[in-house]
């Protein structure tokens, strides 16, 4: 069995998602994996999503469910978790991560920025650092040297998964796929029969 | 069968965290539910948690497992959404949403900030808005007039669950429990049957 891989991530906001999409791709078949973009059309019965239904739904219902299906569809899930428009990980991949640690599947993660997770809310939080730091409302912040919150951390490795950090450099942080490859390889790795326990049977592709 | 709630929310973090949890598990219990708060004890045997492992875990995956334990524990989920360091809802409690909804349990949300995600994001993103608005590294930004990323209003619509969203003022917006009691009168409606198709069976309180 060929392991199908979720691609979670903020690349489905660049303006080449298409590209970005098709190099992950790419990625995974030379590591023997397959990988499923969100972007993928929904899986299913040809034209099944549309048009059968009198009411079709709302535009950002249907991406959701199409991305909840493609979800439930695999077998493990990598995450760029690059910090996005703030000190954490977009709240969308965050969102695919929990779902997939809560069916079973391992998930793995990458960032291309280094800083830790302590250290950036500091920085943008506009703390008022005491023995144990506090923003400006006076909310505690976490300081267990992750890379992002623990939930995060602490899913990735519940999953026997693995998170991958380092710096891309600005240019590059939204482009530069060497930590999604370490990612990739070590989901190559997973022994097959842990992969899916709960996966339902596959249509045949067309 | 009593209904048990996870209280998801960056509740964990203000410095009177126990009171504020104090008072969802009241207003809960009004409405004839059980509220669960990340911060209470690991469930199971007594002491199983602590010393029965000759390793221990360091302390944030202890605080991980916990709070899954709890999660898989609970029948549906109400998140405090509200935007927490940034444009979107804290990042753990979205990871547990997506986590609550795959599991395929009713998840209910409430954020005390107005401004739709899209407002908020450009505003934040510093973005050159066109017809379709772009943040200054180019990356698009959602706008369907919801309140956060479409996931998270997705799951909820998808479930069966409501987002209830409202200003409650800067100087309150962390502990105006409004919102909340109306999640909780929401969730009091379920249909008993429909709330935990998967839940195992609990063992007896003590």
């Amino acid at each position: 069995m060929v392991l199908r891989v979720y691609l979670a991530g903020p690349e489905v906001f660049l303006p080449d998602a298409d590209a970005m999409f098709a190099r992950k791709k790419s990625l995974c078949a030379r590591h023997g994996l397959i990988g499923v973009s969100p972007l993928d059309d929904p899986p299913g019965e040809p034209g099944a999503q549309r048009g059968a239904d009198p009411a079709p739904l709302p535009r950002w219902q249907a991406i959701y469910q199409c991305n909840e299906m493609h979800l439930r569809r695999c077998d493990a899930l990598i995450a760029n978790l690059t910090p996005f428009r703030g000190v954490s990980a977009d709240p969308g991949t965050v969102f695919e991560l929990g779902f997939m640690r809560a069916l079973g599947r391992p998930v793995f993660g990458y960032s291309t920025t280094a800083a830790p997770f302590s250290e950036r809310t500091s920085r943008a939080a506009g703390a008022a650092n005491g023995p144990r730091g506090v923003d400006h409302e006076g909310l505690s912040i976490e300081d267990f040297g992750l890379a992002d919150n623990l939930m995060i951390d602490g899913a990735i490795a519940a999953s026997g998964g693995r998170f991958f950090v380092g710096d891309a450099g600005a240019a590059d942080r939204w482009r530069d796929l060497t930590l999604f490859e370490d990612c990739v390889r070590a989901a190559a790795r997973i022994p097959r029969a842990r992969a899916a326990p709960t996966r339902p049977a596959d249509p045949e592709p067309r």
